[in-house]
């Protein structure tokens, strides 16, 4: 049960974000331009780093929002997006991603742990200042969305097959559309 | 030294939103409307949260950058923020803003560690909805700052002073200029 009466029944972050529409309206905007944008990291790349710092976190919610997500730019490959999850080393993905959710991973611990050799490594498989940065602050966005959707400890939907029809809406329609849109997501 | 070359010799957080305004202006609006709103919580209230999670998280850059912010709303009152800093708990702070600082505490770490109990708590001490909503996306949003600061190793002002100036311009013209304003800081 929610923490506080949110007034809708909207799940995950769509609940805290219909309720304070003040603060939702720059939380979809830093989505639409962070995981949206198709200079340097694909959108594919992006929603593989918020899907791995969301597992980490174990946050259900963005987890298994932003797996659909991916998989949806991944063509349906949902095994490449579970091998990620299981161990990114060896799943079927670039080298320079690889780098990235190093440093992902460890933005989601602490920007402190982040090494000049984390970083060399990237740009030695090909990922420019601009790559590292989104890496960072998608990885920083991600340590946001996880603590908001579960530090209100709002609703997770129930029926697994909702993730992939919202997925197809944000896909389709962006995060700009994330609040009002209609609801495919049935709260448990 | 940072990580990535930002182009521009701005200190924290600012240096990494120069380097990327597209993502710079959603996380400025974010700012703005949590940080400065009158409704519920006080100006000087949620800047105290915000310095207290960048505390916790050892972010040098935030912690200081608005506990300078704070103290202008405070009057000039460093002592009570610093003592805030090392126990809030028997700091000259109501029991509603303690009973928040417990629950941004909590969030800074994983939201799922967030009680009902705890909620109930800030409540019986008169906390809103709307409070523990806005208290949660605070201590969340500078879990995000505090990572991006640190995980592209901006650089931190070595003159103290600069903090205070710069905090001058916040409270006076807000979050929306926290970038093309004339800088005050030298990055060391």
């Amino acid at each position: 049960m929610p923490h506080i009466d949110f007034k809708n029944d909207l799940p995950g972050i769509r609940s805290a974000m219909a309720f304070r529409p003040e603060t939702a309206a720059p939380l979809s905007a830093l989505a639409e331009v962070l995981m949206r944008s198709d200079e340097g990291l694909t959108r594919l790349e992006r929603e593989i780093i918020g899907t791995y710092v969301s597992h980490l976190n174990d946050c259900f919610y963005c987890n298994h929002s932003h797996a659909a997500i991916a998989c949806i730019y991944a063509d349906g490959d949902s095994q490449m997006i579970d091998s990620v999850r299981a161990d990114y080393t060896s799943a079927p993905i670039s080298n320079k991603l690889k780098a990235l959710l190093a440093i992902a991973a460890k933005v989601r611990k602490s920007g402190k742990l982040v090494q000049a050799e984390d970083v060399e490594k990237a740009r030695m498989e090909g990922a420019t200042d601009k790559d590292v940065h989104d890496t960072v602050l998608i990885a920083a966005a991600f340590s946001l969305f996880n603590r908001y959707v579960d530090g209100l400890a709002t609703t997770t939907p129930a029926d697994m097959t909702s993730y992939s029809v919202r997925a197809r809406q944000v896909a389709d329609h962006g995060y700009g559309a994330h609040i009002y849109s209609p609801n495919p997501m049935k709260a448990k």
